[in-house]
């Protein structure tokens, strides 16, 4: 028997399975499971006959190129179409500066190829997206945790942590950012504070990189889109890199995002991609093209802010229904997530089997921290279950939670 | 302004565009331009209907999955697929083994980076394909070439060049080959030296990654089945990583390839997915799995092999008529590609230009060779293009040439 371990590169040996795709493991093998784990859009809001009518009229055959290969830049009806749409979020660009990625992960996988050395230091929010703290770390960058406010990033913090470093000598790359909505919080980076964060970085000669998979999916009752005005907007130094997707507008099953960067790095980005996967789906691609061209993505984004609000009452009130006054989360104004604190001394990890045997899943605090800590937390993410499992599965969380005390205070 | 270059890794200095994506470019920006450049499937040869109307079963809502986020391995119906197709090329396996890849360029994408680190040597052909080429540099390993000879790789020039670089200190990590109708050669290794190669890695403690996109697509005139017998089927040991695509077969669009490695290399090829793109295209994946089940794919295969067949022999005679004997190349037995010599003195590079400004572009033969040699050769493909465009593209090449012959002399 061959010992591959003596094959792998550096990067191949510390790589690790993602906390949120195992969880998705888990939820493939076991039936009767209901899933707060992966931050999946709800597919009964998909518009299908639309969708099926569009892939319908591209394979008729009479355009080759729908199944062919094509540019790495993407379709070129496709980024024209994400001009337009972020002429709408106040962003002025060209496809000079944008790339289709293959789903957001992309975006972040390729920034970190681009832009990191092993070595070279990240700064990132306390906690934030176990994706992008994978993408960098799987080119051996450090990650430097800055903690969070109610008002997003803690200013002060990202002060501090920039002045350590600089004695230290390593060299600090860029600050990644979700402003709205972040995932696992749900918090939102107040407007002024956006402000200094392109005044720091500025001053520090460093780049922003933004990441905004869920600006459109704001709650009508907690904000307004003037609140998700992106940092781009205002950037007229040529410091953000900005991402989005469609993944959670229109469907994840395509993987379809894209970059907007200053031009000269998004050149590089696409020469990144051409080694990584030569293009993303053309087929997805057009169908992307076609629900935005003909009306289908504008027609969804009110209703299914009216969907995820729902969803996110239902789970508020379950949760101070069954655990009222035992766990506690900041409101979130958008998005699919309740980031949740347990009762003092719960181990959120470690009570991971207890809630699967209850049929539970959700996704321990630790993997969105940089730096190990959040033990007491879990993300529950309410965007897919329909409502009764919502109620459900927060009874079965309570279940497994007070079980986890009541051994915790026997031990 | 900001310079950019600051902020680049190493590796994002380094990186350059792709010589056979350039021509892409080209191709999309000018209209009237016969293209034997990318080796594009022909698109009039996609079996559109039956895709048609997959599309339309599954887009019908039924089933939410099919445009939801999905386990990183691969669609588990998909991969029952492909361990069932890999039977028929006598390669037993499981889906322990199997990860589905955005195209075969992701493939060799995450085996280098699972593999390699800065430094490390790939063994490659003298000339191989681009795409792995860029994918290695990428993440700084160094490419040793080895030169070929009728029936493939020269097993003398590997045990020089390993005993040369055993001198070095320099860890070789595994020998990349395309055994079947070789990119950008049409070469096919001869069958005893496949066994050669399985006990020279095995002596020498070494992988193979065995690239393996053409297989199916032989010339009924020129090879059999058992001519293109993976060095995987005989592999006891657990030294070949097998890459293979629908993307020559069914259509490129979908980006759905595939993986199969020793269980625990395929875990970590995974995880490094997991960051790269999360998943696969799950519409696509679902697409590409029936037209499999439904017996699509199977009907397509002698179709095709005759369509390019035939295709090759224009090309060929053509190439006879307009040329005769200032050209040569190694008649190809399989695949998509001729190999072309061009009279001695003419840089394939330089001419280009005269060779667009003819209206038909090729890939000049210097971005297959690792070691920078090459200038002399270009390679033409004859997939795409029509007959008609097959002969108009060739005399406008033979136009270039006189040209270029003629301008050569004078200087």
């Amino acid at each position: 028997m061959i010992d591959y371990d003596k094959f792998l590169s550096r990067s191949g040996m510390r790589m690790q399975g993602s906390a949120i795709r195992r969880m998705g493991t888990v939820l493939a093998q076991k039936r009767d499971i209901i899933s707060f784990a992966p931050g999946y859009p709800a597919p009964e809001m998909f518009p299908w006959h639309e969708l099926q009518e569009i892939a319908r009229e591209l394979l008729t055959g009479r355009d080759g190129a729908v199944l062919q290969y094509g540019p790495t830049r993407g379709h070129p009806p496709l980024l024209d179409t994400i001009a337009r749409l972020m002429g709408h979020r106040e962003i002025a660009t060209t496809r000079e500066r944008l790339l289709v990625t293959t789903g957001s992960q992309q975006g972040l996988d390729l920034v970190a190829r681009v832009l990191l050395d092993p070595g070279d230091v990240v700064l990132v929010e306390l906690p934030t997206y176990t994706g992008a703290i994978t993408a960098f770390r799987n080119v051996q960058a450090e990650l430097a945790g800055i903690r969070q406010e109610r008002d997003g990033i803690d200013l002060q913090d990202l002060e501090r942590t920039c002045d350590m470093l600089a004695g230290t000598g390593r060299r600090v790359r860029f600050l990644y950012l979700v402003p709205n909505f972040q995932n696992p919080t749900g918090l939102l980076i107040g407007l002024e504070k956006r402000q200094q964060l392109l005044e720091w970085a500025a001053r520090r000669d460093l780049l922003i990189v933004e990441d905004d998979p869920y600006r459109e999916l704001y709650f009508e009752d907690a904000a307004t889109e003037a609140d998700v005005r992106p940092l781009r907007a205002d950037d007229r130094e040529g410091r953000v890199i900005y991402l989005s997707s469609f993944s959670k507008t229109l469907a994840p099953g395509f993987r379809v995002a894209w970059i907007e960067a200053p031009a000269p790095l998004a050149a590089k980005l696409e020469m990144a991609k051409q080694a990584e996967d030569l293009l993303t789906g053309s087929l997805d691609q057009r169908i992307v093209h076609e629900a935005y061209r003909r009306g289908v993505l504008q027609r969804q984004i009110p209703l299914l802010r009216r969907h995820y609000q729902h969803k996110r009452d239902v789970m508020a009130e379950a949760l101070r229904r069954h655990l009222g006054g035992e766990v506690h989360w900041p409101p979130p104004k958008g998005g699919f997530f309740l980031w949740v604190t347990l009762p003092r001394g719960l181990n959120a990890e470690k009570m991971t089997r207890r809630a699967i045997h209850h049929g539970v899943i959700y996704v321990a605090g630790e993997a969105f921290f940089a730096d190990g800590s959040g033990q007491n937390l879990i993300r529950l993410s309410f965007s897919a279950p329909p409502p009764d499992d919502i109620r459900a599965g927060v009874e079965r969380l309570a279940a497994a939670i007070a079980e986890e005390r009541a051994a915790a205070s026997q031990a």
